[in-house]
């Protein structure tokens, strides 16, 4: 089904609001950890965290105006630190509940019974329920013209993860900790490995991985 | 276990890009379309497509400086167009390929089997294997200092999408046309739905929605 510039512009609001939200394909499901300068935490479910890159460990994640996650974005900007943590299949219906629209005062941990942790005094809580979790620096914060959203960057300052997931090579088997998928802006999604690829290389046949990254079996492409 | 600023810091190199490219959870898997001014084509995997708005359509997308979709980068910047198409079970090996160093005069279609597609006059190729692309028009570019990689914001100007993920309040249902997800930097997923949950309101139970978006039972919080 084709949709050209103006049959987008003339969809029912929500209904176009949930078709480019499904979009992008499956997005990350993360909470948002932050405090005051009174220690007051707040806590929202994001799906827009993005890698940046790796050295340094440095991750994004947008803001857009008049949303939900505004107290975690002022508390973020304003004290300099900010949490991310995975959410799993446990407690994905409590992460959700975090968007709802509640009082700057009140308390997103208290309201959804999750629980907040801190880690080697950082300035930030994180969510004890969380197998894959790390505190960040805000280094910049980016504004988009053309919608008035904002990018934060933040680098990895401090990282805890359940050994369960952790590979020999580095990467995190996140299917063993029931980390989930989003898609569109409700709905929420485990996952099955097809398969790890070896590093492509010009007519070179891929190779099937192990979860350790181990070198498997050739598989594609069969001619070349 | 635990990972501290100084920890993270001296990880071997290729074991620190796995484990950071995996923090963010589940990512999106997509194949970028562009061509030159002489219609030279080129195609390359990201993982770092976000929803940026949906009232104008915008997306972002990450470019990170010498990696293997500079080409890409350079066309879009170029042309100021280009496609983001999702990336399935059927064709995640041939999407994997597209990220071999080929030299910028070959072209990825043709080494990886997929088939270049045009729709609309649209000024950038389509993959005509997926299910849900788009063609967008560069709005903006932003520079992230920090580690000198490339925001690029889109706006989406025609979308093509398989009827039969189409739901009647606008949600895409990704399972039905076999969308996968990433993790780290190689491991391909597909997924099962877990639930579409309600908007989030204070102190209201949430409930399960059919794949068409109408309200179910109740389910959380049990109390309150």
């Amino acid at each position: 089904m084709l949709f050209d510039r103006h049959s987008l512009e003339n969809l029912e609001k929500r209904y176009r609001t949930r078709l480019i939200n499904s979009l992008s394909g499956f997005k990350s499901a993360n909470l948002v950890g932050t405090q005051d300068s009174q220690g007051h935490t707040n806590l929202s479910i994001v799906s827009s965290v993005v890698h940046l890159g790796s050295h340094p460990p440095l991750m994004g994640l947008i803001f857009r105006p008049n949303t939900v996650p505004r107290h975690t974005f002022e508390n973020l900007r304003d004290s300099g630190y900010f949490t991310i943590n995975q959410v799993t299949s446990e407690f994905y219906q409590a992460a959700h509940q975090t968007s709802a629209r509640y009082p700057r005062e009140v308390c997103e941990f208290h309201q959804t019974g999750l629980t907040a942790e801190y880690l080697n005094q950082f300035n930030a809580p994180f969510v004890a329920q969380s197998p894959v979790k790390y505190g960040l620096k805000v280094v910049e914060i980016q504004s988009i013209t053309a919608n008035n959203t904002e990018l934060v960057v933040g680098e990895v300052l401090l990282l805890d993860v359940n050994q369960n997931a952790l590979k020999q090579d580095g990467y995190l088997d996140l299917e063993a900790v029931n980390t989930v998928a989003v898609s569109g802006l409700d709905s929420y999604h485990t996952t099955s490995r097809l398969n790890r690829l070896s590093y492509a290389k010009p007519n070179t046949q891929l190779t099937h991985l192990t979860i350790d990254g181990a070198a498997n079996d050739n598989i594609y492409p069969n001619s070349h």
